[in-house]
């Protein structure tokens, strides 16, 4: 175990959600020992003032390259589209390497130098891997990122061009991390893998802060996004557990998870549907994830905001990134686009009402997936 | 002449930095009819309040994307390579479509929406074409862009996702100017050009209004920025004018221009070297600008704020881009890493000294620009 610096809060722990087990904090430590869930983070003390709480002392500890604080704009062109209330749309693909990751990604290379790291290991279909690369650039971490050899090839570029060391692998996404985890053991590496670090959702969890902060005229009713490991979706709903206890925002919103129809783990534990089903490909590579992690959370997420999880055909998703693009401006992944086909089928169901307000978040750049263009 | 809608403002003109000369607003009228230099916008009144004049209502009359409000990022790993004060990096290509242009777009493409355009040419090496295709599309403006059938092909599909009509054109950057020119004179449609246009200047403005916003600790004694058409560089000079005059800063900061060597009538304008050169070609297709419409005015902006500049080799900016990304997590084009080859020579040459702060404008994504990959 390397060193711990000054830079980590002394009041924090690791904590299962599903057991109750704690630990001292780790960056080697990334499930319950007791029954095997991931961990999240836990503060001895939380502060009633209204700035979020972080793992490092202060934001000097911070590895920044501005990330956050993406602006929302009104999608004033969709009203016949989607018969609801205001649409706002949180343009998280305005993060220094074009996606949201670099939210979480800060926070965990952080703490990662705040434990003195030399070597981080990541596994990903491509947003997370080019943004633990510039990070890891930035802090002097040598990055060795997995990645399918099927990932578009500005992410691939962009990891190297970073200068992290990119193994491309071929085959299933599982095999990516297979491939990583044997790298690990192998090297003695840490596993610094968004999916499971506690850290990553500590920063995630500003995008709930400044949805909170920004002025709306009204905190959205819905909140949708496109969901695979469910790093930005528990790291927003920690984030409004956190300011519902510090007495910033009174009620939290519902949470909606989108899928793809061809890989849709999520929608399946929603609905109840117990029976395997084959997995598909998707136009959604972000969130092509078959055996998402943190499911049990997401599930009791789902479930405590009063979300719905929708699946959407892929034809559905490039269709509305035509008419994000076209119509709206907004040029970003089909991945992305997949919430807003999300937001069409919610109400069609009757589970967003008229009146009701919502907010999108616009998870990646289209510039970094150009398979369907 | 199509009709001038209410969210203009009524006490704008259009005038004459060269001359005087004065004219109502316009989208047509793109340079003085007395002595040919192109325009800025006047205000007949400039309120003392320190908010930023724009030519527009108010701010429910902007087509907006979300630009805009970029980071700025202390640059604390370049102290052995670049022995100067404290460098702040403004990141400019964390913009909606990836490029500073689209403050100057958002601004321009508010005031054609506000005199009722419905077709607009522009022309552009890619930034910009992508830039106003995306607004366009957002206004509900059928784009008309003007490209070089060279320009990198994620600028090339850009513009093409944002819905907007690509002419390629094969040949001199010359000769898709006088192709978009040609193809205005034979339709009678508007020609929105960014180089040409004073509305886009007043988007760039925002530029220096952030710089006096941000919690800096200090005002950048240098700003250094690649140049090709000077829409930045000219617009973030009329707003740190109009600052002063407002009262809210009270020194304006040396205004550098960096061009690549290949192509340098700026350089050459500063230098007084007056003799004919060939054009070269550089990696910086950004400034590959051989006769930019406002040099006159750049060259006073210059001499008036005492700025130097300085023409960088293609290697040293590729060597830079690569530091950026490698060293910093900052992934430009080659274009935008020219500001820092230009900085590194304008230390070496005693322009900025020791302990002199320097905020550079990292102006366009390096996702943008794969050919050097």
């Amino acid at each position: 175990m390397s060193e711990v610096s000054t830079s980590i809060r002394k009041d924090i722990s690791l904590y299962c959600s599903s057991c109750g087990a704690s630990f001292p904090p780790d960056m080697r430590l990334l499930a319950c020992t007791v029954c095997g869930e991931p961990l999240l983070v836990k503060y001895g003390e939380i502060s009633t003032n209204p700035h979020m709480e972080i793992p490092v002392y202060s934001c000097n500890a911070l590895v920044s390259l501005g990330e956050g604080n993406t602006p929302v704009i009104k999608m004033d062109k969709l009203g016949s589209r989607l018969p609801c209330g205001n649409i706002f749309a949180k343009l998280e693909f305005m993060n220094p390497t074009g996606s949201f990751k670099d939210r979480g990604t800060a926070m965990m290379i952080s703490v990662a130098k705040g434990f003195n790291i030399a070597n981080l290991v990541e596994d990903s279909s491509g947003n997370a891997g080019s943004s633990v690369a510039a990070y890891c650039g930035k802090a002097g971490i040598t990055a060795h990122i997995f990645v399918p050899s099927s990932a578009p090839q500005p992410k691939l570029d962009q990891i190297s061009v970073y200068g992290a060391i990119a193994h491309k692998i071929e085959g299933t996404r599982e095999m990516v991390t297979d491939a990583a985890s044997d790298f690990v053991d192998e090297k003695g590496y840490v596993y610094g893998a968004h999916k499971l670090s506690p850290y990553f959702l500590e920063g995630t969890k500003a995008f709930a802060y400044e949805i909170a902060r920004h002025n709306l005229g009204e905190m959205p009713e819905h909140i949708i996004m496109p969901v695979g490991n469910g790093s930005l979706y528990i790291g927003a709903w920690l984030g409004f557990k956190e300011l519902i206890f510090k007495g910033v925002i009174s009620k939290m919103p519902k949470m909606h998870v989108v899928q793809a129809s061809a890989v849709k783990p999520l929608v399946n534990l929603f609905s109840g549907n117990r029976k395997e089903e084959p997995i598909g490909i998707t136009v959604a590579g972000g969130i092509s994830v078959s055996n998402p992690p943190r499911s049990k959370l997401i599930g009791e997420i789902l479930l405590e905001t009063g979300g719905h999880a929708a699946a959407v055909d892929d034809e559905v998703i490039l269709e509305w990134q035509k008419i994000l693009a076209q119509e709206n401006g907004i040029y970003c992944e089909p991945t992305s686009s997949s919430a807003f086909a999300g937001l069409e089928y919610l109400i069609r169901d009757g589970i967003i009402a008229k009146k009701e307000s919502v907010l999108v978040a616009v998870t990646g750049f289209g510039l970094k997936d150009n398979l369907y263009i």
